[in-house]
C-alpha cells in the first residue's frame, strides 16, 4: 500500500465558476445518478472496468434468486413473448449493442470474452478473404490479446499465415496482395489515438483485404458506425465503457455479407434450433451462429442491464461531451505539463481522440500509485504511461478540474 | 402453459417408514438447507440447472456491491495474499475444481463455455497426437455440442481430419491407427448410461490414440478420478451438478504430461505475465494457458461459492446415496413401468450409470409437460425421453418416493 504524500479531500477543492457552469447545462448530467460510485475518489479508469450501475444490481437480484433461484430451468424459455426467455438474452443484448455500434442488430452476436470472439471474427475473416492471401497485418502496439489470438489461431491453421506487425500509421503502407485481413484496435488502449474506422476500411478494401476491428474502447465511448465505414467484422468488449461487469461478455459483429462465412467455433448455441438436438451443426440466421456454448446468464444479465444506461442517450450527445471532458483534463495540465515532467501523447486532435487522455511520466508507475492513493484513480500502462478514461455518463467537469489540480497536487510533491 | 390433469400437494405424499428411516440416516442430509429450492416443486433437473445455493447470493451480493462496485478496478489486484484477487479466481476455483475430478489443481483451467472448453481440449489434442492420424471418435449420440465444435475445428483445419461416429459401445471397437483422439461424453445425457473412464482410455491408449473427456453429468455427481484413469484431456460444466448458476463458467482438464500443447485460443489472461504487456504469447506454466480472456468474474463467482458447498462433502458418500436414490426410484416404478408404457432406458447395473433415470415414453414431450404442472419437473429429450435427475446434495428418499408417486398418478391419468 502507497501512503500518499498528498492527502486532501477531493470534493472540496474549489471548482472555476466556467465548469461548473458547463455541469449546469450538461445534458447528460442527470445519467451520473444511475451509478453507485465510491465516495472520496474520482474514478478515470472506467475504460478498463466501468462502474456499477443501480440497475445492474437489481437486474442481478432479480436474476438470481427469482428467475435461477424459483423458476430454475424454465427460465430458459419463459417469457419469451415478453422478452424475458434466458434463450433470447443474447439476441436482446445484441439488439441494444447495435445501436452503439451502427450495426444491424442481426449483425451481432452476444457472448464470450473479447479473445475468443477475435478468434472467431478473425477465423471468419480469413476463411472469406481470397485464399491466396496469406497475411494478417496489424498495429505492433496492439492491445496483447489480439496479437495473442492471431498467433494461436495461424499456429492451429499450420503456419500457412503470417502475422505482419507493423506501426498502427503505416498500416496504409503495408496494403498489398498479401494481405488476408486487417486487424486493428480502433482506440489505442495506452494512448486513446483513435483510426479513422472508414477510411482504413475503404483502404483495406481497395488493397482486397478485410477488416476485423476491436472496439473494446470505442463501444459506449462514442459512436460507432461499422456499417457506415463499411467494416467487414468487429468485436468489442462489455465491461469497459458499456459497465456491464468484470469480464462481461464481449460481441462480434459480422457485416450481413459474411453471414455465409465459416463458423469456427460451433456450438449449440448457434445452431438454428439449439433442442432439437440435430447431429450436424446448421447455423442459426445472421450472427447468432457466432453464439457457441451456453450463454452466461448471470455475467450477460448485469451487461443487459447495463446496456438499458444508454437507451435514452444520444450519441452525438455523449461524444460532445467525451471530447469537451478530455479537452478540459489537457487544457487544465497544459499549463504545467512540461514542468512536471508530463508529455501529452493522446491527440490534440479531436477526431483522432477516444474519450481517454494518457501521459508519459518517467515514474509512471509510481506516480499512479500516488495518484490511486490520494483518490484518483487513473490507470498505469507499460512502460510509462499514465491513463485517465473520462466516461460521459458518470463524469462531470467538475470531476475533471478536481482530478487535474489533484494531479497537480500529487506531482508537485512527488517532483 | 399444460393444465395438469393430476393436481396434489406433493409434499404430503405418504412416505413408507423404510424410506423415512433412509432419511434419517443420511449423512448428507444437512447439505439440503444450504439451498433455496423452490415450494411445492420436486426439483429433478439439477442435471440441466442446478439449484441455487445461499452462499452464491450472499457471494453475488458481495462480489457486485462492494468488490465491483466500491473497489473497482482494484479488485482485481487486491487482497491477492489472502486469496481474494479477480485475477486469482480462475485459478482457486480450479482448485476446488480438482479435487472432484480427480486432478491436480495445476491440470484444471476455469472459465468459458463447456463448448469453448471442449474446442480447446480437441484442438490441444489433435496437435499431440501422431500426425498421421486424422480421425476424430466418437459417440454418434454424443451431446450435439460436442459434435459441432469438432466440425467446427474440422472445417478449420482445412477437412483434414475426419469425425468419426459410431455407437458408444462400439468405440473400442473402432479404435484403429487413424484413430488421433476419442471424444466421448462419460454419462449419457438422455440414457445416463455412464462409461468406464479406465478402462475406455486404456483402450484408446493401447490404440495409440488420447482421450477428450466430456464431463457434463459427470463433475459433482460422483468422484472423478480422471489422474487414476489416464484421462489426457476432458473438460466440464459448472451449472449441472456443482450449482454454479445458468451458463456458469466451464472447465478444462490437460493431464501433465501434456502442459507442452499448443494453445489454440491463446489469450492474455493464459500468458505467463498479462500486465508485462509483451508483443508475443507466452505460456503460463500448468494448466492456467488454457485459459483465454478476461474472467467473467460475475458467473465465475457465482461457481466459487457453489463449489463451497462441496467442501466437507465426502465424495464415496455422495456415489453411494447417488446410487441408492435412482436404484430407489427404478425400483418404485418397476412395478407399474409396463402397464403405464414406461421403458427403462438407463442401465441397473450402477457401475454403468451416472445420477439420472430416464425412461422412454411414446409421449414423452406431453407426459412431460404434464409432470412439471403437477410440480415434478423433470426434462424431456427428443425424440421420446423422460429424464429425471437426481442430486444427492438436496434429495432426499422421501422426494424420491414422492415422485414416484407422482409419475404414476400422471400417467394413470394420462393413460
Amino acid at each position: 500500500m502507497t501512503t500518499p504524500t498528498v492527502q486532501f479531500a477531493l470534493d472540496r477543492l474549489p471548482v472555476p465558476a466556467h465548469l461548473l457552469d458547463q455541469d449546469a447545462h450538461d445534458p447528460l448530467a442527470h445519467k451520473r445518478q444511475e451509478f453507485m460510485l465510491p465516495g472520496g475518489v474520482i474514478y478515470l479508469d472506467g475504460n478498463s472496468l466501468g462502474a456499477l450501475s443501480r440497475r445492474v444490481t437489481e437486474r442481478l437480484t432479480r436474476v438470481t434468486t427469482q428467475e435461477w433461484g424459483q423458476a430454475l430451468i424454465g427460465s430458459w424459455t419463459a417469457g419469451a413473448a415478453q422478452g424475458q426467455d434466458w434463450m433470447g438474452l443474447p439476441d436482446r443484448v445484441a439488439a441494444k449493442l447495435a445501436r452503439l455500434i451502427g450495426a444491424h442488430p442481426d449483425e451481432v452476436a452476444v457472448g464470450d470474452s473479447t479473445s475468443v470472439n477475435t478468434f472467431k471474427a478473425l477465423a471468419a475473416a480469413l476463411a472469406t478473404a481470397h485464399p491466396g492471401r496469406r497475411v494478417i497485418l496489424t498495429d505492433q502496439d496492439n492491445f496483447p490479446t489480439d496479437l495473442y489470438v492471431a498467433q494461436g489461431l495461424i499456429g492451429l491453421l499450420g503456419e500457412r499465415y503470417e502475422l505482419r506487425r507493423v506501426p498502427a500509421d503505416d498500416v496504409a503502407a503495408h496494403l498489398n496482395s498479401e494481405v488476408a485481413a486487417v486487424l486493428l484496435t480502433q482506440v489505442d488502449y495506452r494512448t486513446g489515438r483513435c483510426l479513422d474506422l472508414a477510411a482504413v476500411s475503404a483502404a483495406a478494401h481497395a488493397a482486397g483485404a478485410l477488416t476485423v476491428w476491436d472496439l473494446a474502447h470505442s463501444a459506449g465511448a462514442f459512436p460507432v458506425e461499422l456499417n457506415a465505414a463499411g467494416a467487414d467484422f468487429a468485436v468489442g468488449c462489455g465491461y469497459k465503457y458499456l459497465n456491464g461487469g468484470p469480464g462481461a461478455p464481449a460481441f462480434l459483429f459480422a457485416a450481413r455479407r459474411h453471414h455465409a462465412a465459416p463458423v469456427a467455433l460451433s456450438g449449440w448455441m448457434g445452431h438454428a434450433d439449439p433442442f432439437e438436438m440435430a447431429r450436424d451443426f446448421q447455423p442459426a440466421p445472421g450472427a447468432r451462429r457466432f453464439v457457441t456454448g451456453t450463454p452466461m446468464v448471470l455475467s450477460l444479465s448485469a451487461l443487459d442491464a447495463a446496456l438499458d444506461v444508454f437507451e435514452d442517450v444520444d450519441l452525438q450527445a455523449l461524444r460532445t461531451k467525451s471530447l469537451a471532458l478530455t479537452d478540459t483534463f489537457i487544457a487544465l495540465l497544459d499549463p504545467v505539463s512540461e514542468r512536471l515532467g508530463l508529455t501529452l501523447v493522446t491527440p490534440r486532435d479531436q477526431a483522432r481522440r477516444g474519450s481517454q487522455v494518457s501521459y508519459r511520466h518517467p515514474d509512471a508507475r509510481a506516480v499512479m500509485a500516488e495518484l490511486i492513493a490520494a483518490g484518483i484513480v487513473g490507470d498505469f500502462r507499460t512502460p510509462d504511461i499514465l491513463r485517465f478514461g473520462f466516461t460521459p455518463l458518470y463524469h462531470s467537469f467538475a470531476d475533471v478540474s478536481r482530478a487535474a489540480q489533484g494531479v497537480q497536487a500529487v506531482l508537485e510533491a512527488y517532483a
